[in-house]
């Protein structure tokens, strides 16, 4: 199981943050991946800055896929207490 | 069965709503679709933001064949209660 | 039989219209095409849209190829009606 | 045999008009091509518009190699009469 | 064993820095990677230059995954001493 | 031998212009080249045009190897006179 | 073994001039390759020219990976003597 596999692993059912290639950064919580790196997200958001400066998100569905060729990083904020 | 697979097998015949790389938004309902992500969609239409701030819609075409190489995100807004 | 292949098997001989990478809109009768998405297009014209907001076309030969890597999305006007 | 590499074997020694994803055109006679669309062209010269709005060509080589991933349209103008 | 495995071999649970086609740098102690060039990075921090010339972080996760095909370089500060 | 090896194998020791997908022009003597088209070219030079309108060149090195997939097209200014 | 492995293998502990395709000249002593052109540059630096129109460089690393698919341009200017 390669590496990337192996987090994504540990991530299910928890809230992931993707950062994509044409700047978008999409928050949800992932159901289902590939070898491809294609992710399904739950309560899915888009995250981003006002113009006032405040971060903001939006919802874009409440289930997407998103196509792993588009992936530049994935963290997952609360899971690493879970790490050995 | 890949994630990206099951996804799409379980949005046939429902409006999908697929962002692509130029950054056009297309809706459509999901007729068939392929490994590749090739998507064929009916009733397709162009989602833009009108200068008037405004969402507006125009019709790209009855039945459209959009390349997957191009398909960042798939949303499906109106399936998710049919999931378990 | 993949999708993208099906959907154009049944465009065959029919105008189609094609979005392309680099922003030009190609439109002409689908004669042949291979798994590659490789377009052969007979009468083929550039879609563009004039100075003065009209949508013009220009011929750009009476036989052409389109690399099958360059495609966003394709349509099919008037083929609709021959689906079940 | 493809249909991308019937429409080259048919333009074998014929005029070609290449237009490449840098937005450059080519024109030249079409002496070899591979599968990978790599194009040979005796003859080759750059199509541009000036600034006074005129078409010029200017010589690029006897003998040139395109590279195929490079190509987005091939047309020649003066092969089609000869197809049935 | 490539070049790039051995790299990341020798770099293991040691700081690397690693700058990113889309122009951004993360800093993170390596924790997996796998031959896709694949990397978990913990405590990842973007690096970035403020409006003031400073340099400056700012966290992106405890554990983060970046996709391989968006490397560019990867540096180890600390490991150098190391080799043999 | 596809038709891109059959045209580097008459181009050797020969010079050739090189124009790459960043907009550098590059002139050298092939040495050497394999099936990605990398290329080794001697008495390397990038062709650029100073502010002036006039063509210049600079030595970019004396023995350089060029990546494959970087290449748009290749001119032998000098060799056609020996092709059949 | 290609013309890139060998050119490289000749390259070997010596110094070595990159240029990526994100802008960035990179030199360094070539410690190790693959078949990838995946590099292990030792001393590296990043060379630029400042706003005063000099050339400058800055260490990146005592030991750097380039990810191999970021290579167009390696010339290594101290060791053509050597060849053949």
């Amino acid at each position: 199981m390669s590496s990337a596999m192996r987090y994504l692993s540990k991530s299910m059912n928890a809230s992931i943050l993707v950062s994509l290639k044409n700047g978008v950064f999409v928050r949800g919580i992932l159901r289902s991946y590939d070898n491809h790196l294609n992710l399904i997200l739950d309560n899915a958001e888009e995250i981003y800055t006002a113009p006032d400066g405040e971060t903001k998100q939006s919802s874009i569905g409440k289930r997407v896929l998103i196509r792993g060729d588009n992936v530049i990083v994935i963290s997952t904020p609360k899971i690493e207490e879970l790490e050995e």
